[in-house]
């Protein structure tokens, strides 16, 4: 059953080889201009030229159109398994952040900032921000494991990349001091630091 | 409207002083012996002895009776505005998980562990325990802001705060060798110190 559906799934894919970006695009378009709630499954079809159809194809709901281009738990995964075992864990951690505020984030801070507050409107988008976040932290754990860190050094590491990766977005969002992302990171591990050494 | 429904739940309270307790234990009894997807809201109140009508008075679902005592941000602002100002952030920090390890944690690990595996095993429950952890982290991050914190040292310490708490909880979960909670969270700190190091 599953066979047939991804076997008859294909052919149509072939013709709209670009529908799950235009159908994303299409949702950011109309979520930034009229706000999530009024914003409905066929206006994003209308808006990107495809039928429902090939919306519930893609996607469940208008949610996960908004986290389309969001599932960076493949290339953390390849990320992890290809860096020579020689790097150690907070390397790889900084290193991975800084490689994805470039390709991610870096001129594109209105879009982000854009994306930020659609989701502080919402719950349902709350909640699937904090599920992606998790995800996130969940792949670098594993990761970690994989490469001989102890669990719970796995784990600590882990979230704190996650914490590191949020709270320097913030920062990114709200000075426009003119900083890259890549520099707010390093900032924030100084801050961490700091803000962690032990009270005389 | 709003005034009238509290006016008419009041009297009713005073017959079911614990109702939310009594529903609370009932439900975590039920969802332990069969799971959480058998589990339904009239089986959780004939076993509390109480109707579905006082469940409804108390709970919107099945999910959020097993989340009762689980809210913790009151007391965490509690704690963040009495601590005399000249208590230094981190020990805030470490002292107020170290008093929740002992008053709410200690004492209570198998509880604790069917806890985490009966989470472990619904999606939805999964999300609710994220907005569980960022309400908390939400609530340390308010607290620390009023007392005066930057903001981005503020939102690094209530997330590495959330990440203290979880990662020693696991820890102390899966290793049944006689260290009390407590100590894991000064030990998880100190590890964190020792992950973050800069490498020479």
């Amino acid at each position: 059953m599953t066979c047939h559906v991804i076997r008859y799934a294909e052919p149509m894919n072939r013709w709209e080889p670009d529908a799950r970006s235009r159908l994303e695009r299409a949702a950011w378009e109309l979520v930034s201009e009229q706000g999530f709630a009024a914003t409905t499954v066929p206006q994003i079809t209308a808006r990107a030229g495809l039928t429902t159809r090939t919306f519930h194809r893609h996607f469940s709901d208008k949610r996960e159109v908004l986290f389309a281009g969001e599932d960076v738990s493949t290339e953390i995964a390849e990320l992890m398994a290809t860096t020579p075992p020689s790097t150690d864990a907070l390397s790889l951690i900084v290193d991975g952040l800084v490689a994805l505020a470039d390709s991610r984030f870096e001129g594109r801070r209105a879009e982000v900032r854009t994306r930020r507050d659609v989701i502080r409107t919402d719950a349902g988008l709350r909640e699937r921000e904090l599920q992606k976040q998790a995800a996130i932290g969940e792949a670098v754990r594993v990761g970690l494991m994989a490469r001989g860190e102890p669990a719970t050094r796995a784990a600590l590491l882990a979230e704190t990349c996650v914490t590191l990766l949020n709270v320097s977005i913030q920062e990114w969002l709200d000075n426009d001091d003119g900083r890259s992302l890549a520099d707010i990171i390093t900032a924030t591990l100084e801050s961490l630091r700091s803000a962690l050494k032990p009270k005389p």
